[in-house]
């Protein structure tokens, strides 16, 4: 049922700790063959808890072992595997048990090469995608059907494209970047400038240059710079249906949840996050090491590293009418109550 | 002028009702070919009246008949259906009016399809659309061109994919699930874990399972699951744009409108409503017929049956400016009151 | 390093004004070859300067020369062309340096051309596009790899479909319409009506009609009517990922940001604009000149120009909290502002 049946066979917990470190408590002889999650593994699986709202799901776990975190190392008497950091450790013992499919070199027949592309030996071309003039396909890459890489791009070593995947001409994408289907890199920013109530188109001369190991979700787009480059540094991770626009930089590391707006020309730290929905506005700076909450609008720059909020609570819908209609009024509001201090105050100066 | 040409032929207002029901007023002899908007309709076009707020337009419509409820029969002279449910009502007849298209089964020449992959013989795939192995696409199913279709993956009968769909390996699709352009189905969940300031991947190895009858609008993207499955129940309507994320499941008959964003992990019950742009955060429960304005963003369980809202009312922009100012201090307006109150109370004690 | 490698050779000051108007202040000898920004042009480059903001950039840049306004003109000393328009100009100085680069006109061998079709011998259709039963392809219309285009739609001349654009039958695009990838024009419209509990499906039956010199961002989508049209008029500009709804109507040279959402039967003015983010619910009229900013629901008609704003304030996540709280109790507030009023007027009144 597995969406991966060419998994790993089983490893004794002995044989994971080996390979991954960490440490077993219990019968380190049990057997794995598969992770799971606490609510639905068997005993031939292994799952994962690092989030104390789940105690009452380890509890009843039916999983043969499970990865915890030295502080709850007692809070279940199953055999597991006591690591630091839990949920990095589930993460690699899934790429044990969960290698990517094996996908021969070789161009389909049906997919459409220009002659001046350089596509390395050990790649694979899907069919019917079109590999653009002079573009330059690395090591070990494998482009899935439907896909069209522009002239001039290049797609570093062990690339990831699935199926309908677009770069536009110019682009480059480092080493084992994954862009999911749908991915639209380089397509022209929202430059135009008004002329007489018409909108003039600026041609959008600039790339878009993505770093190694960056993974790119489903329907994500990302424009080329109007002038310069917009930028997406090594290890950044986008999840689905997030917009770029043209002359951002996003630095290392920075992941963003679904649905993440960023408007032109802004700059983002290193190591930063992004919750589902979040919108950024153009032109602003964020310095590393900022968190931004789901649904907050960044309308100016962050100059300190923090979490940082602008939610509009939720209510059942008869409460949420008569309070939002005071967020229309709130300066009068703050007026009668300095009104009210005034007049105390002067009642007190009597 | 209108999308399907090839509509049946009139039908008087008698022949309808001896079809779906309801009951003729007026000139039951009245034919009508096809259907039509109260403005804009004709003498051979029927039109349908349930908002109130259109009550102009029905006085001035130039239809030949009108759909209409019972509470509503003495509005207007012309012909009409009388009906409980005008709007379902209408349904019907439009699709009475505007069968589908037929497409001759077959496979195109330039299409693809794995030699393990099953096929039924009267299902169509379009030109370039890719069918990867030991896929199964059941009877009177339409797969349009430029489709990719994932290993392992089973299509119901009857479903119908629009041109540029992507449906990742080992998911499943239930009967007469409509999926239109753009639509990726099963892309990798966002799942990545931090280590020493660098993210993880999380291989999603989990599946999307989608019900009988479910819609899908275009560029909408479904996350396969990180271990177990992604679960669309059936009847589910989606529109355009929506992001559902991994391990979310969606009850029955749920319906949402464009550029709703669900984040990973979510519950969502039966029969519940979602306004457009509305984000439930990750891990929580909406109980059945919750209803979601457009704009809200859920940010807790909800465990009640109900309407919630959670929009940020808009104004012109200086009034906007001046009472948001207070959103950022009514800690301090509150703090202000109560400072008052307990300074009025003393006085009242003296 | 850029896009478009076959620009234009260089120019002289002189020479530019000589073709765009302005004039020149400093060496008008002085030859560029390219646009550039302020911050990373060099002495072959032209770059502009109208945002008042950027004054240190400018004092700073090594470009050749720089466009500015009159009011700007003694900002520095380095050549440059004095407009009234600068930015307006630098986008004809862009168009004039980086013409799109040429396309030869012809169907690929690999694409899919119904027989009823009529493709202007100047078109070019890329490899695996297919063009449906009686379209219309206008003359110099260049479709690029992957394109879908339906039955019976009108495609007016020198048009652009980059690679992986859906139109579904019907639809008409007029002249000089630019669609970036991934757009999906014509989708069914969310037509559903509520019938014991379960949904039933409306035909879309309207067309999508796409004005003059349109131009829309990546993987945006625009749905077809339910019954009449829905019409994008000329000169609208969409950035990526937007969505609009079936019977909507945006106004011509009215330009949208990226992610904006239009509900279905909006009806927008000329010469609007909307911020990343905004969103309108359905059955709305805004009038002509209106600017939204970002990331507001305008959840009631606008009748007269300006600028709406309707952004929820962000702040640090302590205060956010702190300050949040009080928004689901505003009405209490102002009720017991209220009563300190009438407390005190009492006292007063004594």
């Amino acid at each position: 049922m597995r969406a991966n049946p060419g998994r790993a066979s089983s490893l004794s917990l002995a044989g994971i700790v080996e390979r991954l470190g960490g440490r077993v408590c219990g019968d380190s002889g049990i057997a794995v063959s598969q992770v799971g999650s606490l609510e639905n593994a068997g005993p031939g699986e292994i799952a994962f808890f690092s989030n104390p709202r789940y105690k009452a799901k380890l509890a009843q776990t039916r999983a043969g072992a499970v990865v915890l975190a030295p502080a709850a190392e007692g809070l279940t008497q199953i055999a597991r595997i006591v690591a630091d950091n839990p949920y990095a450790y589930f993460a690699r013992l899934s790429q044990l048990f969960n290698p990517e499919a094996a996908v021969g070199p070789g161009v389909h027949p049906t997919a459409v090469v220009s002659k001046s592309a350089r596509v390395s030996a050990s790649a694979s071309v899907g069919a019917g995608s079109v590999i653009g003039a002079s573009a330059e396909i690395g090591e070990g890459v494998r482009i899935g059907s439907g896909c069209h890489v522009g002239e001039r791009v290049h797609v570093g070593d062990e690339c990831r494209l699935y199926p309908s995947v677009v770069v536009y001409p110019d682009c480059r994408l480092g080493s084992r970047v994954i862009l999911h289907s749908g991915v639209v890199i380089g397509a022209d920013g929202f430059g135009i400038a008004e002329d007489h109530g018409r909108w003039l188109k600026i041609p959008q001369i600039g790339r878009v240059i993505v770093g190694d190991d960056v993974e790119i979700g489903a329907n994500t787009t990302i424009d080329r710079g109007a002038i310069d480059d917009t930028v997406i540094e090594e290890g950044v991770k986008l999840d689905n249906q997030i917009q770029i626009g043209h002359n951002c930089r996003v630095g290392a590391h920075t992941a963003m949840a679904g649905c993440v707006a960023v408007a032109g020309s802004a700059r983002i730290g290193r190591h930063c996050t992004f919750g589902a929905g979040a919108i950024v506005l153009g032109h602003l700076s964020i310095v590393d090491h900022v968190h931004i909450s789901a649904a907050t609008v960044v309308s100016r720059s962050i100059r300190k590293a923090g979490t940082y909020t602008g939610m509009y609570p939720f209510d059942d819908n008869e409460s949420w009418a008569k309070n939002t209609a005071w967020a229309r009024h709130l300066a009068e509001l703050a007026n009668r109550v300095k009104s009210l201090e005034k007049r105390l105050k002067e009642r007190n100066d009597d």
